[in-house]
């Protein structure tokens, strides 16, 4: 089944914006930006051929509402929603489908499991969407808009998205800034960040077919102590980068001793 | 200038087996292959044509002998090798240069800047080839070989190249074990793996044109205490895992802060 909806963002930053546009593309009709920043609302309405405001007063041909602020004020959003035949949404990883109780009817969860940054765009059709819906029938609308935009959709309850939240923060995150902590490394040592990219493509690739246990290596992988030693002794004067090589090196090691992660 | 050159590898390891092959396709010709484990270097001289051996004792028509075997096994390897008058090379990132000294005239070092998996074929002209040499004239004979394999030939000393090495482990071995916790995370959760692959994907392709530090999102990078504590809530039966989770958060949170990096 193929139906469009009408549909309202309140938020209009990256994810908003990203979301609002990708909905469009596939057919629904954007009625309305709601923002704080007014201009950043006007921006993104003219792209969309929407109304634009800064007051929570939601378009009554509206079908679904997505609530695209920052997780704090989701609970603040949904308090100046009176109305309450719209189906309201959030888009929140880390923040439970009961923060609409008891003050909606009709609610869920559209969470799509991306990182989405400012002039970057970004193609919806291959990004998880994780939902979850009040109801049977609100599960339905959501799973259709979402296939809209997306091949990969998966119905979970708010426990999971959380674990699925923490999952990602940890691999890509945290990979992120070991990332960023090495090229910073390179930089000081006045070599070129570049020279780290095959590496890092081979290591996503072996990832992609293996997983990242298997596509593990380095000093700490082998348990060579020498190596590591002689690397604690060239962060001598970065104590703070010391600490954390110590640290990571060690956890990886226990790891592939299967201690106790 | 094209240069054919005969070659002796000594370790027929992952690397080792990738560089011997590489150096074949290239036009070089493989003469001997030396290794502790006889069926190994077997199996691989057959796909060179080369002869092989468990001692060392090298083929007089050599021009170049590359050590592939682990790190802590190059100062035994040079011992054994009586003849001064071919080029030898080691290809490890954290040995320093001057282990050839007093034992050889003419030596170097020839480091890929890549890891290498078992049964994982990998192109080789993408990889930065770290060179470094006893003389104007060995050098010379090793961006000559390096360039027949790679379009990238860097000259590193081995104190830089000592520090290359370790922004590499920092940026790819770091990274990879944090994947591997987060997949693990996933998965004791009876979560698919692959529902990460999209946003690895983005982060690296991010990091690609802009650098992990402005790719960086995520909790931490806001500074957003009440997602972090709900993250520690939910590791409370992982200890191992908690206190990673909180030890990497701190150090995201005093990165953007640009406090003792």
């Amino acid at each position: 089944m193929n139906s469009y909806y009408n549909f309202v963002i309140v938020g209009a930053g990256n994810l908003g914006a990203r979301l609002a546009l990708a909905l469009k593309d596939a057919g629904h009709t954007a009625l309305q930006i709601i923002n704080r920043n007014q201009e950043k609302a006007r921006i993104l309405s003219e792209k969309l051929g929407a109304s634009y405001g800064v007051n929570i007063k939601i378009d009554e041909r509206a079908d679904i509402v997505f609530i695209a602020t920052n997780d704090d004020s989701i609970p603040d959003v949904i308090k100046k929603c009176k109305n309450k035949n719209f189906l309201f949404v959030h888009l929140s990883g880390s923040t439970s489908m009961s923060v609409f109780n008891p003050d909606m009817e009709n609610y869920g969860v559209f969470y799509p499991l991306q990182s989405f940054t400012a002039d970057v765009d970004i193609k919806f059709n291959n990004i998880p969407i994780l939902l979850e819906a009040s109801s049977v029938a609100n599960y339905k609308i959501l799973k259709d808009i979402a296939y809209s935009i997306s091949e990969k959709v998966f119905e979970m309850d708010s426990d999971t998205r959380l674990k699925c939240h923490l999952g990602a923060i940890i691999a890509a995150n945290f990979s992120n800034h070991f990332i960023a902590l090495g090229e910073n490394f390179l930089k000081e040592n006045g070599l070129p960040v570049e020279i780290l990219h095959p590496l890092l493509d081979e290591m996503i690739s072996k990832i992609r077919k293996h997983g990242a246990e298997k596509a593990m290596t380095g000093p700490a992988r082998r348990n060579d102590i020498v190596s590591i030693q002689k690397h604690i002794e060239i962060l001598k004067d970065k104590p703070e980068l010391q600490k954390l090589y110590t640290f990571v090196s060690d956890s990886i090691i226990n790891y592939y001793r299967k201690s106790n992660f």
